[in-house]
């Protein structure tokens, strides 16, 4: 089956508009392309949602800082479209950054609430870049669904507070993080890696599963992130950050009342990973 | 014929989805109430272009700054649904602030390009909040087409922009301002104008007509614009700004070659009074 490559946004609209006319269901899966296994499980879950997946495809450069790996990020749309053969996806939408952001574009998203400090505090534009692209692409495919991995856990929770604070007519579904078998979160940028630092990769999803058993005890939350931390810049990480977290609103907690989610991001030489998993319930 | 009056969302929602499934184009009117000519001029012309008009009524407490009028901006639903019957309206939609902004709400949007000088100066969170509440309207209902005042002007060309920006699949149509016999545009706050002030009120669009003659003819715009904050002045107004801008994208021009728009806002007493007409071309 030839998946259809949708460059314009009529043609989008009348895709999805003929779809709707028969009565089906529209997923939509945003990605950046170099789409790996934790993409095609996000894919997947959308084909049992949906009668119709739409993936995107779209380096958003307003999530970029100019410091950032926009110019390195991995393009290859080709690929992404072998990926993408065989699973549920009905539409492939590549916008060009052109068309998205055409000539006096004038327009800023931002939030509060769970987009306060983590990812936030070392890429102050990545969250307003985030709603901005969002949106647009909702409002472009006007998907039933759209879905996105838990493995961004604070883009995760950012988005689903934007859509229902601007009443957007989707329904935002977590989907679990996909892992290597050593632990390691799929992430497009593990490409960066080094043959040493992919063996080191896996420890931070080791911190993250020792902070929240610790933290799942009921043990004092500052001291147990403390730990966390030496525990990585003993393996070779310059830790970004390492918090517990409310897992809803993602507000800072001193008390283990409610539901807990730890996340950490830290770098690997050059490359910055970032992991999050839920507090067990004690 | 009984209008009916919807305050919950999922109500709106349904009411919409119904006249979409009969194959109905849906128009909105947003409105703050207090409705006046303008507003039914406004009504009359969404009729022309959709079988279903529903007239917004909120007053929206983000656009106003703590020491504007929220407070006292005139409230009275049935005076608004009593001047609605016999009009093209087929729903009034009005819901209640802590439905529209609830707990933990995040979510801002901001404009550069039309949002900047003119009214921005004085009221600088207003496109903002505008922005909002007209986001979130377009998503809560839905329409085809969504019609506003040329008497805000600025206003009009901040929601082009975010429109095309957001990609919100409405289409923005602007109604020429409703006058007085006399010239004064009809505008809500008009009630707030003592005998004496709404005597002078209609000098406002007499400079605008004056200024807009003079920039017609192709002379000097600084010495036309300090002409008409003259004529204001000694009219008895206390003057924000008077402005010559390009119609379209409202930058500051010194140029004569292409559609130009003048605007001013100025106060008499304590009730600020804004105004703009097109300058005719040469």
């Amino acid at each position: 089956m030839t998946i259809p490559v949708i460059a314009q946004l009529d043609e989008l609209r009348s895709t999805v508009a003929a779809w709707r006319a028969d009565g089906q269901r529209i997923a939509l899966v945003p990605t950046m392309g170099a789409l790996h296994q934790g993409h095609l499980d996000l894919v997947r879950r959308a084909g049992e949602l949906a009668e119709r997946v739409v993936v995107s495809v779209f380096v958003n450069p307003t999530q970029f800082a100019p410091t950032e790996d926009f110019g390195r990020y991995p393009r290859d749309l080709e690929r992404d479209y072998a990926a993408l053969s065989g699973t549920a996806v009905s539409a492939l939408y590549a916008p060009t950054a052109q068309d998205m952001y055409g000539p006096n574009f004038s327009t800023k998203i931002s939030l509060e609430g769970p987009a306060l400090g983590l990812e936030s505090i070392t890429r102050p534009h990545f969250f307003a870049g985030v709603a901005l692209v969002v949106t647009k692409l909702f409002n472009r495919c006007a998907p039933d669904v759209a879905l996105f991995g838990e493995k961004d856990y604070q883009q995760l929770k950012v988005i689903s507070r934007m859509t229902k604070d601007l009443d957007l007519p989707v329904e935002i579904i977590g989907v679990p993080t996909t892992r290597e078998a050593d632990g390691l979160a799929l992430s497009s940028r593990n490409v960066y890696l080094s043959e040493e630092e992919r063996a080191v990769a896996p420890r931070l999803h080791m911190a993250l599963q020792d902070l929240a058993q610790v933290v799942s005890r009921g043990d004092p939350i500052a001291a147990a992130v403390a730990q966390a931390r030496e525990a990585l810049a003993a393996a070779g990480f310059d830790v970004d950050y390492v918090e517990v977290r409310d897992a809803e609103t993602l507000e800072a907690v001193e008390a283990h009342d409610r539901p807990l989610r730890v996340l950490a991001a830290a770098k690997l030489g050059t490359t910055r990973l970032i992991d999050n998993i839920a507090v067990p319930r004690a």
